[in-house]
C-alpha cells in the first residue's frame, strides 16, 4: 500500500531563501518588540516565520544572533544616514530619529536589555558587536568620511571616535540614566563636537 | 543556674558608626572585585565586616545598593579630579587614571556587570543612578565649572553633555565593545571637543 503523501505545508520549501530569512527576522523583530529577548527561541520564532526550525539553527549560531540580525534590520530604515552635503544638518536629522527610536516605549527597553544581557552572556556580546554594533558603527563612518573627503572635518579626524561622542553619549544617558535623552541634547552633541567647546 | 554569657564579639557594638560604616564598605568592595554582585548579601557582608546584619539592613534599602556605595567608595581616589589651572591637561589625566581603571581585570568586568544587570533591575538601576552615576557626573561638571568661570570654556557650555562626550564616550566602547579603549583614544576625545572637528 503506498503511503500517504505528507500534508501539503503552505509554502514550506516553495520559498525562496531570501523570502524566507525575510520572514524570520520580520517574525523575530515583532516577537522582540513584544516581550524581549526571553521570547526569542528558534522553535516559536519558527513556527511564526512558518518556517523550519532547521533552517534557522543553520542560518544563526544562537537565538541571540537571530535577535541582533532582526534588530538591525528592523532599525534600518528608521536609522539612515542622509547625504545632503550639509554635515551639521544630516547629522542633526539621523541623531533626532536615533533618540526617538531609543527613548521609544517600543524599541528603548529593547536595545537597553541586549547590552545589559550581553555584559554577562559572551555569545550575545559577540552577536551584539558583529550583528549590530560594528556594522552601525560602519554606516556612520561612512557618512563621516564623505564629509572629511568633502573638506568639511579637518584632516586627520579619527571618525570612529566621534561616533563614540555622538552616539555612544547617547547610549550612555539610555544606559545610564538620569538626564534628558532628547533632540535638544543631540543637538547640543552636535554643536559641541562641530565647533569645540573653547572659547 | 545563671545562663553563661554570651561569647565576646571583638569590635560588635563598640566602633563608632562611621568606622563599622568604612569597614562594611571595604569588605563590600573586596567581595565585589572579588565575585561580582552575586557575591554581595548582606549576611556575608555583615559576617566578613564583623558588623551587625540588622546594621546593614538599616543603612541599605537593598544589596545592590551597597554594592554601589562600595563601587564608588573603592573609586573615589583613582578617579579624583585634579585642578592644576589646565583644563586639557586635567581632563587628560584624570580620563586616563579612569580608562586604565575600566580596563583593569579587576574593575572592569564590575561596573560592565553593575550597568548589565541594571537594565533589567529597576531597584538596581536606582541604586546605580543615585549612589554612582549621578555622584560622579557631579564631580566631573564640578571641574568643568570651575574651568568655564575661569573663561576656558566658551560661556554657556552645556556642562553635562560634556559628561556624556568624555566619560560616556568611554563607557559606550565598554559596554559595547570592538574597538581600543585606551588613553590615545581618550586623548583624542579631549582634542575633538575642546576644539572641534571642523577644519
Amino acid at each position: 500500500m503506498p503511503a500517504e503523501p505528507a500534508p501539503a505545508r503552505p509554502g514550506r520549501g516553495r520559498r525562496p531563501a531570501a523570502e524566507v530569512r525575510a520572514a524570520v527576522l520580520a517574525a523575530a523583530g515583532t516577537m522582540l518588540l513584544e516581550n524581549g529577548l526571553r521570547d526569542i527561541t528558534f522553535e516559536k520564532v519558527a513556527a511564526r516565520a512558518g518556517a523550519s526550525k532547521m533552517t534557522l539553527y543553520k542560518w544563526w549560531p544562537s537565538p541571540g544572533a537571530l535577535a541582533l540580525d532582526a534588530y538591525f534590520a528592523a532599525t534600518e530604515q528608521t536609522l539612515a544616514f542622509h547625504d545632503t552635503g550639509d554635515l551639521a544638518a544630516d547629522l542633526a536629522r539621523q541623531l533626532h530619529s536615533f533618540v526617538t527610536f531609543l527613548t521609544s516605549r517600543e524599541h528603548g527597553p529593547v536595545i537597553a536589555e541586549l547590552v545589559g544581557a550581553a555584559q554577562s552572556d559572551p555569545d550575545l556580546a559577540t552577536a551584539l558587536a558583529e550583528r549590530y554594533t560594528l556594522p552601525r558603527r560602519a554606516l556612520a563612518v561612512a557618512r563621516l568620511r564623505t564629509a572629511l573627503d568633502a573638506g568639511q572635518l579637518r584632516p586627520g579626524t579619527d571618525l570612529e571616535s566621534v561616533v563614540d561622542q555622538l552616539w555612544g553619549a547617547c547610549y550612555h544617558r539610555l544606559l545610564m540614566p538620569g538626564l534628558p535623552l532628547d533632540t535638544d541634547f543631540t543637538d547640543t552633541l552636535v554643536r559641541n563636537l562641530l565647533s569645540g567647546i573653547r572659547p
